[in-house]
């Protein structure tokens, strides 16, 4: 056979050949853009030659920070089919994290969006390796900045040619895009994808038992485009000649539901968080939906009257999904097989509720002491992965080590397999707490309470949440001299200065003692156990 | 990523583990198997610790000489997920071209349908590396036979035990199987198949904008298991754990229907020869058809009535194909885009008669002097195809030269594109014959003409056929002292010894000349210009 290797260029050039006239539907902030295909390959062209002239070659970081929008997407295939690497940064990181991971990525030019523009001038002190800013707004003029070395994304491309041809001597192996996953404690890890895997990755998102993605859908990608490859859908949509529609910033449930209604739109994914309020403005203002063949979530568990409100009041399958950065992302999903089609609603929404069938392509064991469990939806173990889409370290981290043994990556999430072969996660080894579908670390957090003063130690625990899912509880121990004089309020701007608004906890509950194992260790379990309903949070979306 | 190889062995794990129950289901002739996929694997890993038993070593060739049933699936698996090489031996070879494939390929261990084996006991002088015969059969007792070293297939699988494991270090780029392809003249060609060429081939069949193939689909696959991977739906079902339906030896059309009905068949794959026969079947006898969602056809051009009865009167969408044994095979499917819907029926059919859009994977050119042709419908050229599941050579031939060259092969057909970039085959450079989804050298039958006594020269062209939809026609000029004395029939009986019947041809006209190039080469297409009409077969089914 032929060693054609599997390269994301290939996906443009399908693109451009048969789909020229399909569109790419990208809502800036400032207007919408319909862009065909044959326009964004000449486009992404232009990106290759312009970031070429700035200086971009083999194997150059570049990093994106960026919301979901046709620039964004030139971006995906623009850096990576020239061979240098797309390093999607997730916006939503704390100011240190995103220095850290564009220092420790070694990012050498950045495309940020103009609204995002005074985060990163904030930053640009802090960053050691950019040499060059591109700022993407509609228009060709630069808005103010303190920024130097910075060009208007439009005004390169329009001083690029067209006919920019991509280097037809990749290796299948060559790493094409980074992103970082948010760690139980410390920096961010960094996960490097490779134009094989997101190759692979988007073949299976294109089998019928998958998401089927095909030409003939209209898909709104509602998962950031800084997260995971927002779910590979980008890249598959292009490879498969799909019409893409991307929300852009500051998106609301209004205009979620306005796009599915005017665009047609017949496949979507989002976080839980996102499918609760769009629910709830359906309720209260119904659109048309019957373009909608399913509803993908992921990114935490759904609730299931989520779930009962798509599939009974809509007839819209709602497909769970479960994933990571460190697997491109997709591992499973809940399709139902032919064997479910008598299921009754009821088992129809729990079969749903679970994280699905593993994905032809990839290899699921949940493993504990005694080797791989036994499928019996009982017998609980750490949910282990392999396959050519799973990442087999993290980029130049020594906790690589932790995560990555004998050609299996630990995901710390705790799971049983159920008869049928479908994954259900019950807990998760680190604790980490998931709010609207982002990582709280609650070891930081805790870390940084006990740096306070008045505390002699302090848990910090998930608390359900009906919008967010979960949102942080602190579980403070004072020390003696200060039950009295130190209030929760205190503990809390104590903690604003040092993290991203949303990560700081909700609540502060004050106990005479944390529980702990035998060795010494918080016993979280026993605390969520304790205090989760207590503080549950039901304040209305 | 992890460097994860892309095995067939994950193909049978899938199964075993996700799909135990879903059934493959075997007409043997003598009865009908209904063979779970757990089963399956048990036999599968059986049949592969059983073959190294009788020494199959990574490399070995094994010879399968057989119709499409469970044994012959098992053989597809077994074979190469142990690291050795199932060369499917075409049944309907001459004999001496049978001979000359499995020496050339030396394949050392022959898997022999036991209704095959007066075949194999002719030619088994003429082997020179075959050390051991396994007749596949219902039962443990061996037919009579001349050979030597023979087993029975279900006594070696009874003594060996279903726990062998697969090895686990196999290279994806590992043959794992062959075919030989009839040439324009001479002997016919070898192509290799790898581990990572099939499981890439695997998930494009699963694809929805391909074939859609699904767990939840009943595939009935008609074209011969010999035969280019059965167009690679034994090993996609095998991945997605769907059902299939294995026809066995001798099916008629009568017997396809009653499968269709009584298996509820969604999808099945086949020749135009086999469509025209089951739709004159259907039209005498209906059956319930509505459980096919596709038919799909291959292997020559179908005619339009036949398209045209499945779409309009039955209302079953009927998929042209396009593939060459050395392409795995799939290369494009007459699928229809989002843009086509709303072609009226004439206009439908007219797409479907084309060959299709190029698969997602593969990239198809067509060349002519100029370089690609354009996309008009008109301008010819000779299509060109490149991808990760086509072959790159001829195994150990020298013919490899002409057909691969610049990265790229070249099929020897004549194409044009149209605007919508279908392939549309418009004839063939090499005036091969295709009878009944299988070829005929004109040349072959040419040369063995021109060795009677009183041929001058022949030309053998394809005239029309209603069921076989070409059967050569011989055109020869006698030598003056033989004009009256020499009948077709003398002439006739003369190939009938050297070729198998249906390579002889149907008629000889005689002519005074046969018209030549410039060069002195033959000028087919003005004989077929002259008398393919005259002579077309109307000979009724």
């Amino acid at each position: 056979m032929m060693q054609t290797p599997l390269l994301l260029t290939d996906f443009v050039k399908r693109a451009e050949r048969f789909f020229p006239n399909k569109l790419i539907i990208s809502r800036t902030g400032e207007t919408i853009h319909r862009i065909p295909y044959k326009e964004f390959g000449k486009r992404t062209r232009k990106l290759a030659e312009a970031l070429t002239k700035l200086g971009m070659q083999h194997g150059t970081k570049v990093g994106s920070f960026a919301w979901n929008h046709h620039r964004h997407l030139e971006a995906y295939f623009g850096v990576p089919c020239s061979g240098a690497i797309l390093h999607m940064i997730n916006i939503r990181l704390s100011p240190e994290h995103i220095a850290y991971v564009i220092n420790h990525a070694e990012d050498e030019i950045l495309l940020v969006d103009a609204d995002l523009l005074p985060l990163i001038e904030k930053l640009a002190p802090l960053l050691k390796t950019v040499r060059h800013y591109v700022i993407m707004q509609d228009g060709f003029d630069l808005p103010k900045t303190s920024l130097e070395n910075v060009s208007s994304y439009e005004m390169i491309l329009a001083e690029a040619s067209d006919d920019y041809e991509f280097p037809e001597d990749l290796d299948e192996n060559t790493p094409a895009g980074m992103c970082y996953t948010s760690a139980t404690t410390g920096n961010p890890k960094g996960v490097v994808y490779t134009h094989r895997g997101i190759v692979l990755h988007s073949f299976a998102l294109g089998l019928t038992d998958v998401m089927g993605l095909s030409e003939r859908d209209i898909v709104l990608s509602v998962v950031p485009m800084f997260h995971a490859n927002a779910w590979g859908l980008p890249f598959a949509s292009v490879f498969f000649g799909t019409t893409q529609v991307l929300p852009g910033p500051g998106f609301t449930p209004q205009l979620l539901l306005d796009l599915v209604e005017q665009e047609k739109v017949s496949l979507t994914a989002g976080v839980p968080t996102i499918w609760l309020g769009v629910l709830k403005e359906q309720e209260k203002n119904p659109r048309d939906l019957s373009s909608l063949r399913a509803v993908v979530c992921g990114g935490s568990a759904s609730p299931k009257g989520l779930i009962r409100a798509f599939e009974e009041k809509y007839g819209i399958p709602f497909i769970v999904g479960y994933g990571m950065t460190e697997t491109t992302p997709i591992v499973s999903l809940s399709t139902l097989t032919s064997a479910m089609d008598n299921l009754s609603m009821d088992e129809r929404i729990d079969m749903r509720a679970l994280q699905g069938m593993t994905v032809p392509g990839l290899d699921v064991r949940i493993v504990n002491e005694n080797g791989e469990v036994p499928w019996d939806g009982k017998t609980m173990g750490e949910l282990t992965i392999r396959g050519p889409w799973v990442a087999s370290e993290y980029y130049k981290d020594e906790r690589t080590e932790e995560a990555f043994r004998d050609g299996w990556l630990y995901t710390g999430d705790i799971a049983v397999m159920t008869e049928d072969g479908y994954i259900k996660i019950t807990d998760r080894t680190k604790d980490l707490i998931k709010s609207g579908g982002e990582w709280i670390s609650s070891v930081d957090l805790e870390n940084a309470l006990m740096t306070h003063e008045s505390v002699f130690e302090a848990a910090v625990i998930a608390v359900p949440h009906e919008k967010w899912q979960e949102r942080p509880l602190a579980c403070v121990v004072l020390k003696e001299e200060y039950v009295n004089s130190v209030t929760k309020e205190d503990l809390l701007s104590y903690l604003e200065g040092q993290f991203a608004k949303w990560w700081v906890p909700d609540n502060v509950v004050f106990l005479n003692e944390i529980p702990k194992t035998s060795v010494g260790k918080f016993l979280k379990a026993s605390l969520r156990n304790d205090l989760a309903e207590t503080y549950r949070v039901k304040e209305t979306i």
